[in-house]
């Protein structure tokens, strides 16, 4: 079983960003911007009547408060700071859910704080509180195997570990930087193959030539270009094709 | 019974704003700052403690998305995009009130928002709306006998009109505007002679001369200035001293 | 002889907006968005940059601060204020022109402060004393018959009338509101034959079937779309063949 | 010889910061924000007024955008960012000034952006260029002996080495951090007795009790608060009588 989710709402006033009516179609987890890093109050309502008409899980997807850098910049912030802008965005997102009538079903920290997040065990420690002070059933998403995902399990949160279909692994299971050559997967095939052998055996091809385990609830995918749009359909296809569910609910609370 | 409420939380980053800290001590409620006009994630959370820790009902206080012009100045937004900032800004400080275990008492709108909401009956039952869809048992203030008032009890809210120690009234009981020589009630002894005299006879002297008709359920008082601290103290001991009572809790929801 | 100006640097960030690259191909003046309600300091830099390579004449394209807006919404500001907001707009983007070496050409205002300008004389006032007190050998740029043309010329500035293509015209010279059904010319050869008449007669058909007079210095177009891109082209290409060059300067002061 | 300077303007709408009014009396040069981290367009029309008023020299005070923080907070800038958001800046203040006839004397980054540049030889680099692409004759303001100084002589500026009445200094000439203990001269007495020394012998005591050489062409002093400014009056009382003169002009560039 594997869930499929996206960040979605990121448009801002009038600047347009995505393809969100389009990736819909597949995935089953949309990650919605709240107003920090992109979004405004206008196209979070617009992006989750979209993600429940398409009945997509919908999650609260906080950023760093920096519109000018779309949320891709560090920032050097208190955790205390950041436990205070996880729980403002998160609320205010769940606050749009409930306009709507549907369920907050996760959060997903967005660029620079999902990357801090993955190897600061204080920031990491910060967001899993701030979510499970805001409501324990929320479901935490954070890269596999990294601190956000222990300190989630930490506070009692259930929680979706996350990998990347077009990203190449360390031996220590961290991703390869963006800065190095063979950071990215371009052939859609070997993505496509490397995801399922994730999904299905737990397992992933490092950069070093080891194989290493890495744990699969989630996979990240993008909508805002043709030929991502085309790689989701693929994916998405292949993963029936392989008898691996898309899922459909994450389930009661353990 | 009377309630005495006061906006805090106006700080912003480094700017500060206000002496929440002795105000609390003489108010009964709260309008927490939401982070558009005035406010940020934490100043929201440090005002949320410091009224919990003096007892006094934490309201939020959502504005127009205007830190420069301090939510004071008229913008032309849709009623949807009022609904939409408005469930925005509460369920923040909804969140916010979550993490520190009390609850959400109240909303009241702020400056340009608020002038707006009298007078604008597509307005007032916009942020009516936003409220009664995101908790029903919210008390809604607004200016008494305006149309945000009148909104809200047709949503079902439970309203709480308000009434202004310093200013005067015209004989359709809206304030008179600020423009006007006879804005203002200068002499505290006189102010406070006209409050109770609101909340004892329901009656207000107009600027015309004649009494006319108010409803006060809650007094809006400012603790910025050593002035204006000193009459709500004595504001305070005066209302005491008639046998007013300060409003403990707004109830059950009828 | 015309000239064909272009709103262009209107990203902000990772929000990308427009096709700059390819319009400036047929244009002579950009007007570069300043920070405002577009663009940042780094987009202001290639933006000018561009320019500069494609010989295109550099404007200043202040607007209201209203980035969520993209300054379309009217703001309620005092003139003092528009007239400050004007003078630091229009020196940050002469600063980036003296970085590249390059000369600021001429001022056109954006969006709602461009609408507010040619109706209201306080208004458009402030901004042509921006100007002229910035430096009075700019162009202003304005509604042609406007407010903001006449007040230019009080101040001693050399100004540029500007028309639509697509866009039809009242009686009395001013554009028909986009909120009525007939706002806009559709067909491309229509719009291209009713500027050509424009340029060389001083005419323009109205929307009540009489002819009005009209003064056509400069003509805005746009770019972001393919289908705007074709018009440019062939509105430059049509100008050609009716032997109306496109300038090649303002030339000196008057 | 010696210059006073001290950073104004640093109000933001509604929010009030300082007491420009008052620490303009004893100052040589004062520092207006830019917009960035503090101040808006009004707020430097007004500083900018009141600076000429009293007679004293105006620079451009930019910072990191980053308005939340006060520019207080270290940003993950590339150099070529740190220029274009130095031209911007200085630019706007500068027409400004030009609005009130006035010169623009100098430029002082300010809060991180200022401490960055006094540690990093790129980023330095970048804002001297800045200052040099925009006009020449601007003086330069940096830490004393620090890489922004160096960086303003190896691009031909004229460069003031500021130093500090209240901090101490670690051997190798920089300031001691904050976080120290040890970091602050409490004593107004100790602080100006060191000035003196710093302005008269270009020497100052380490906090390892040895004596190092310092450049002091200009002191930072602050207004904001009652105790500063009467420290203010003070040290520059206790200046003019050791027959430091107050400097009157920056001379020509050399």
């Amino acid at each position: 079983m594997i869930d499929l989710n996206s960040d979605l709402g990121e448009s801002y006033g009038a600047f347009k960003v995505g393809n969100d009516h389009e990736v819909l179609k597949y995935i089953s987890s949309a990650n919605v911007a709240c107003g920090y890093h992109a979004g405004d109050h206008n196209v979070m309502f617009e992006t989750v009547r979209l993600a429940k008409k398409h009945g997509v899980r919908i999650g609260a997807h906080p950023g760093l408060p920096d519109l000018a850098g779309f949320g891709r910049r560090k920032m050097n912030l208190t955790s205390r700071e950041i436990y205070h802008l996880t729980v403002y965005q998160v609320g205010a997102l769940a606050a749009v859910c409930k306009a709507y009538n549907v369920s907050l079903s996760h959060v997903k920290p967005h660029g620079a704080l999902y990357n801090m997040a993955a190897k600061n065990r204080d920031i990491a420690g910060a967001i899993a509180q701030a979510v499970a002070d805001f409501d324990s059933s929320i479901v935490l998403y954070g890269l596999a195997g990294s601190e956000l995902v222990i300190a989630g399990r930490e506070k009692g949160l259930r929680v979706a570990e996350e990998v990347f279909a077009d990203r190449t692994y360390q031996p220590d299971g961290t991703l390869t930087s963006r800065q190095e050559k063979n950071a990215m997967i371009h052939q859609p095939s070997e993505a496509i193959e490397r995801v399922i052998r994730m999904v299905k055996e737990g397992i992933v091809h490092a950069v070093d030539g080891t194989d290493i385990n890495i744990n699969a609830d989630t996979i990240c995918v993008h909508g805002d270009e043709p030929q991502a749009l085309e790689f989701v359909a693929s994916l998405r296809e292949a993963l029936i094709n392989e008898n691996i569910p898309i899922r459909k609910s994450w389930g009661k609370k353990r």
